[in-house]
């Protein structure tokens, strides 16, 4: 049933390009989905993506320009002159619509603004360009389907008619008063079984979950997310119904969260993919690389410290990088699970009975790792106290980056700092150092060098 | 709006549960949210929650156990009795009843299902569980509007009064033939402004996508998301309409894949969280950081074969956590951007294109590092040929390390293998042991030692 978008089918359309076959293209290409047309446009050349853009309908390209990359739609748009992108925003939804200008260079906007014809639609679209970034309001549209308190079941059906043509997917109906202001919501269901004379205010259910303009777009989702909603109300500050967020926004956001939180992990410090170019690649990665290098530079002069083990104890230089390992691996998965659970709302209970936890947690891993280290010590015959030495350090180090795995997030989140950027190379380098040291110290104090 | 549980709350449930008061917990409790009422569960005891549960209505208390992590939800369905879960099963959509009975004890299974009254509602739940896992049909639920194309709109709307009372939201009529084959859909704006004598085959649209039983969670969640789809009808080899799929469903079942993906990276195997017990925490997290250790003891037993080096150049020990740390980090952070675009479905071109651009990324990245490092040792009057050695092997090691945090992802997707199992500690660890041997063999050329 899926579209197979295959090399011939690009090589064919590339060449109708190249001989500027502006009907062949459109008669090619006129029932083709937009996640089809931008999965086409993604693997042409930008000239080539606009000038098929150019030549076909405005209701399939704008939507399939909303599917593309940031990245690639912001260099088709420079190509493109305000008129043709005012011609593709009058398609969109209000919503995707005040993305796409927000996204454009500042001397263009004006200019764009301009060219839109359908005065109602620039409205619409130039109060959400008012809102803050990250919230409600920012995020709604304003196509939605409202009815009146007073008005009859027919006369609704009615409305509603009018008001489908503009909506693309009709998820609820919301209800208001006089003044506008969301008093409920109705169900198709009862509207399709009520008599045509009933007055809304007879079969509208009065209670309905809303955000306002300002909710900021992490709570949408947990809310959302929480009630199984497909579509939620916007009201303003006076409860004035404002417009609707839709479950398929909130699902890129959802994911491009649980992403970045992955990513902030793995030490990439902006959203890349792996088309990116090398240039946003390395800023996005170098800044980590480097903190590494200091913590590795760190451990460094912390051995540099304790040379004199060099003449005895040779063998504690040789175990650095597993010290360094463990006492990573550890911190990253404590703080990856808070993390997760920070985001999903599900750290509860007291911050001491945690703490207990994960010492347990780590007393148990940590004798499990220090009976194999004092076997591999005892199969290569190395020197018993040394091996014992070892693995006793290595259990208070395996505790200590536990705790500092765990903690370091709660505490960033207490503090209303975004958890992730603890994890990963911030925690694995901290405990880099700190273990290392530790690793030394206790090793001084047991073999006493 | 939104409810907030607080302790006293919790506190005063609490009393009067242990006061066994189950008229006023009814009273109280009534028009809660499920999803309040989960939340609530989840701060009580087990013991608490088996009884709230028997005391308040099932259509309140079904929803709120599918809330319900699975393994409080399973110690709950413990204390229940058959007819007590069978009476949860009838108010629950098929989907949910059959994941909740795929969860029970086979033993209690069978008795549950003889305890189930709604015949039909029963024969679609059997036929669910006969459906393989990961798969669409075990996805689906039997709960749709189905109308055929010789009915008029009026038969139409009469008939989904009907089929509306099962169906919790009304995403999408789909329209079958005689046969009972999936042949298009019909949006509700058509039926609104349809004359009450059409056909149904004069208004329909006859493309609809959809999947079959036998598609993978993998691909319907891909297919939903890329066509912006709220719910997809669900097919038999014969192209009956056997089911549909919500959105809601996939919502899960993407941020779980995210969470899990980011979950191996971490190190953790399996689907943990933080408030679980310790003994799943421990087997979820030990295996991994074995696996770690034994990575260290490889290094251990690399340094020495190299230790003629310590007499003459004992600074290339003390650089060694800084080598590990730096290819654990590249191999990390390569991977995880495949990882990422390979679940996106977003790695394309050729795979020597990609080559040349991660050794390209890992050439900038690395002569940054290196002069660094060269930096430190002007800064610390290290000797200037060991300085210059340790940055050029590292440089070394990190493209090594990028290709293959790159390359053993792609390879293990192209045989099948989720990729997502080669990020985290088996490339942190495999890139430790590789990079510091190539550290060293690298400097005894140099260095000659």
């Amino acid at each position: 049933m899926q579209f197979q978008l295959t090399s011939d089918f690009i090589e064919n359309i590339a060449q109708h390009i190249a001989k500027k076959e502006g009907n062949t293209l459109r008669e090619v290409l006129q029932d083709f989905h937009f996640a089809d047309i931008a999965e086409l446009l993604d693997q042409l050349k930008i000239d080539q993506a606009t000038y098929l853009i150019q030549q076909l309908e405005s209701d399939l390209t704008s939507e399939a320009l909303m599917e593309l990359d940031d990245d690639v739609r912001e260099k088709i748009l420079e190509r493109l002159s305000p008129k043709e992108i005012a011609a593709e925003l009058e398609e969109l939804d209000t919503d995707d619509a005040a993305d796409i200008i927000a996204e454009l260079d500042e001397k263009i906007q004006q200019k764009v603004i301009d060219k839109i014809e359908d005065q109602e639609h620039l409205a619409d679209i130039v109060e959400l360009l008012n809102y803050d970034e990250d919230t409600a309001g920012a995020l709604m549209a304003k196509e939605l389907v409202q009815v009146k308190e007073t008005w009859t079941v027919a006369g609704c059906v009615r409305e509603m008619r009018r008001q489908a043509e503009n909506v693309t997917r009709v998820h609820s109906i919301y209800v208001t008063n006089k003044e506008g202001k969301l008093t409920g919501r109705l169900s198709l269901k009862d509207l399709l079984t009520a008599e045509a004379k009933t007055k809304i205010s007879d079969v509208f259910i009065p209670k309905v979950d809303y955000v306002t303009v300002h909710t900021e777009n992490e709570e949408v989702a947990r809310i959302m997310q929480k009630y199984d909603l497909e579509a939620i109300p916007v009201v303003d500050d006076q409860g004035i119904l404002m417009g609707r967020i839709t479950i398929d926004d909130i699902v890129d956001f959802i994911k491009d969260e649980a992403e970045k939180d992955y990513q902030m992990a793995a030490g990439i410090s902006q959203d890349v993919e792996a088309d990116d170019s090398i240039v946003d690649l390395t800023k996005a990665r170098l800044p980590w690389l480097v903190l590494g290098l200091l913590g590795g530079l760190g451990s460094v002069y912390i051995m540099r410290g304790f040379d004199e083990a060099l003449a005895t104890h040779v063998e504690l230089f040789f175990f650095t990088p597993l010290i360094a390992a463990m006492a990573g691996n550890v911190g990253v998965q404590s703080s990856a699970i808070i993390v997760q659970g920070l985001a999903n709302d599900n750290v509860k209970g007291s911050l001491f009975k945690r703490l207990l936890k994960e010492v347990g947690l780590a007393l148990i891993n940590g004798v499990a790792l220090g009976v194999l280290v004092i076997l591999f010590g005892a199969l290569t015959q190395m020197d018993q106290q040394v091996a014992f030495t070892i693995a006793i350090s290595m259990l208070l180090v395996i505790i200590v980056a536990a705790l500092v795995g765990t903690f370091v997030p709660i505490i960033l989140d207490k503090k209303g700092i975004d958890p992730a950027i603890a994890t990963g190379p911030f925690i694995t380098t901290s405990n880099d150092i700190f273990g290392i040291f530790l690793f030394f110290f206790i090793a001084k104090l047991i073999l006493n060098f």
